[in-house]
Formats: structure tokens, sequence, C-alpha cells
């Protein structure tokens, strides 16, 4: 059994998903492992991991719509928390209820996603950050 | 240290929690393993994973009442994405807002599941679907 | 490759957040693994797991306002199921809404959470509870 680790940084262009699936298979089916369990952490918490339909950009509108209607930006004093202005506190409310952290099965040398399924950085600021992710892999290598 | 796979299918009657403890606990208990971690993965964005109370019928009904106002059906054109129909939409944001994974420790040849925690596979249509959920185990194998 | 496995238990003081980084890294990182992934797990359904801004008072208060407003707790026969109180129902519907399992890689000896990431436990009812989390531990003793 053996162990990888990888960095990634991502540059966002502020609210809104990041497909990252791209990256994220890349990295990890290029570690020739056959079996094994990939997690990606985000180390942020107004920026998250989410895994969305993949062929759609009208899902993506209709999410964030759904989470600007969830948690509105602030405005009067809706939030104690706004040092860094009135999407701040949002943005780590949005954090909260999506993921952290995700844990992808691989086997037969791919990761097990779903025909529709895609992997995204979700960043939850109006302006554009640099986000960083761990990709941890531990597993079989494959026999060469 | 090893490693075990396995896919199951879960044919769900339409929106609401289908019990899955008994499957995925009588799968990862006959691996015999001593100590490990179980990961379950949903290859779905309009069906997810949660851990609930088990024991009243009445927490899934208030949670899928919840759920309801919280993400309300199509209508009013609300969302742009209605392809598949009103429920379309709302099936990928309940997603967003539950687990597509979960990995749950081994010890003692158990998942160390609370007394009061049953896992469950969300289906968020209306419709009865066939869902996929793969299993990865990794951990050590008791001795005979 | 080894596995650990430690059990910690939480007294809460009634609903809010709990800080659980120093104790849970402090384990971790006892064990003396240079790579690995740590899982924390919740053993319950009406308390939650969450990483969240780990600097500032206001961010746990505003957090909670907002659940608070968005499941309210029972009042007018909200609920089906009250059996244990008006905040039994919100809780589990908070704790479906955050994490009840976080996985964390270690890198260098570390976990690695970002500077701003706080690990907390999340209680859900109003009175205080006694808490249990399970922590499994996989990965690559470091030579010593």
């Amino acid at each position: 059994m053996e162990q990888r680790l990888h960095r990634i940084e991502i540059e966002t262009r502020g609210r809104g998903l990041v497909a990252i699936t791209d990256q994220v298979c890349g990295w990890a089916e290029c570690q020739g492992f056959a079996t094994g369990l990939l997690t990606i952490w985000c180390r942020h918490t107004s920026a998250s991991l989410l895994v969305q339909e993949n062929a759609s950009p009208d899902v993506q509108a209709d999410l964030e719509d759904f989470f600007r209607r969830l948690v509105p930006d602030s405005g009067n004093s809706r939030y104690r928390h706004e040092d860094e202005g009135p999407d701040d506190m949002p943005a780590h409310i949005r954090a909260a209820l999506t993921q952290t952290q995700l844990s992808i099965p691989v086997a037969d040398r791919r990761l097990v996603l779903g025909t529709w399924q895609g992997v995204y950085l979700y960043e939850h600021r109006t302006n554009p950050h640099r986000r960083e992710l761990i990709l941890h892999l531990i597993g079989e290598p494959s026999p060469k």
C-alpha cells in the first residue's frame, strides 16, 4: 500500500463553480493505482467543494440563485461579521452547507464518478481568489 | 493492509429515504477487517447519502417536509433547468445540501455507527430510480 | 502502513460550536505519521461536525442565527417528531445540513488545515450533552 500527496492552486473569478474534475482525475489516475481512495481537502472557509451535474450550465446558475436567496449578502446589519465586506459572512455559511472534503474511491485505475458527476470548487466570495486544495491518495499501485 | 470494492444497486420508490444500513454493514462486516475505513460513494447528482435517526418514521417525514419547503419544486419559472421536470433542479440542490460520500471507521470488526444512527440513500426525484453506490474498504484483515 | 483508533468525549454546553481542533490535531500528530488520513466520525444525529473560521466569535454567532432562522424550533405543530422537545427535530435537520464525518489528510506530520480553519463539534440541542467522536488514522509512521 502506498500514499501520494499533491497540492493544487485554483484561480477563481469570483462567486461561482470552477470545474476541477479533469485536474483532479488527471493527477489521481496518473499515479497508476488500480484501487484506492482519493481525498480532496479545501483549505478555506469561504470556498468549498461540490459534486454537481456536469452537463448543463443552467444547473450552476440555478444553484447560485438558490444560495443567493438562502444566504443573502449583508445589508441592514444582518450579520455581525462584516470585516471583509457584505459577502464575507455569507461565504462562511455557504461553505458550512456544502463540503470542505470529498473522498472518492478509485477502481480499475479510475475515479468512480458517475456519468453526470463533476467535481467543483465553489468560490463564495464575490472577488477572485487563489484557492489551495490538497489531494491525498492511498492505495495499491498496479503491477507494471 | 488490504482493500475491497463492492457495488450495490438500490431501487428507490421516488422521493424519500431508503435505509441502507443493513446492506452496507452486512457487506463491510463480512470482509473480516478488525480495523478499517469504509467509504460509500453515491454515483448521482439527484440522489445523495444521509446519516439520520433510525427509530422514528416521523423524523423522515419532517425532514422531507423541511426540504420540500426549502427547495420548492418548479413553478412560475423558478429554475432555468427543467429538462426532466419540476423536480429536476430541486433534486440537484437537495443533493448539494446533503452528502455524496460518507466514510465510516471500522473498529472491533464493526462500523462505529452510534446507537441511533442509520445510513440512508436519499432519493430526490419524484419517480422511482435505480441508484448505484460504490463501497470501498481499506484496513487490516483479522487473523483467523 | 498502520492504523490507529481513538475515542474522545466532548461535554457540550447546549447549542453552539465547541472547538475540537487542538484535541484532534494533538492526538493525530502525536501518532508520528509523516503522511496519512485522519477521519473523524460523530456518533450522533443531533450533533455534527463543521469546519469554520477560527478567529472571530462573531462568525459563530452569525452562523447560529442563520440556522435558527432556517430551522426554527417547534411551535404550532411544525414538526411531527417532538418526543424530546421543540429542539429535537431541528437538531436532526441541522445535522443533515452539516457533516457527520470529516477526513483530513496528514502531510509532513501535520493535518493540512488552512490557517483560518478550525474543526468544531456543533451541538444542536439546547441542553448540554456528552458527545462521542471516533478518530481513525491510517498512514505511514515516520522513521525514528
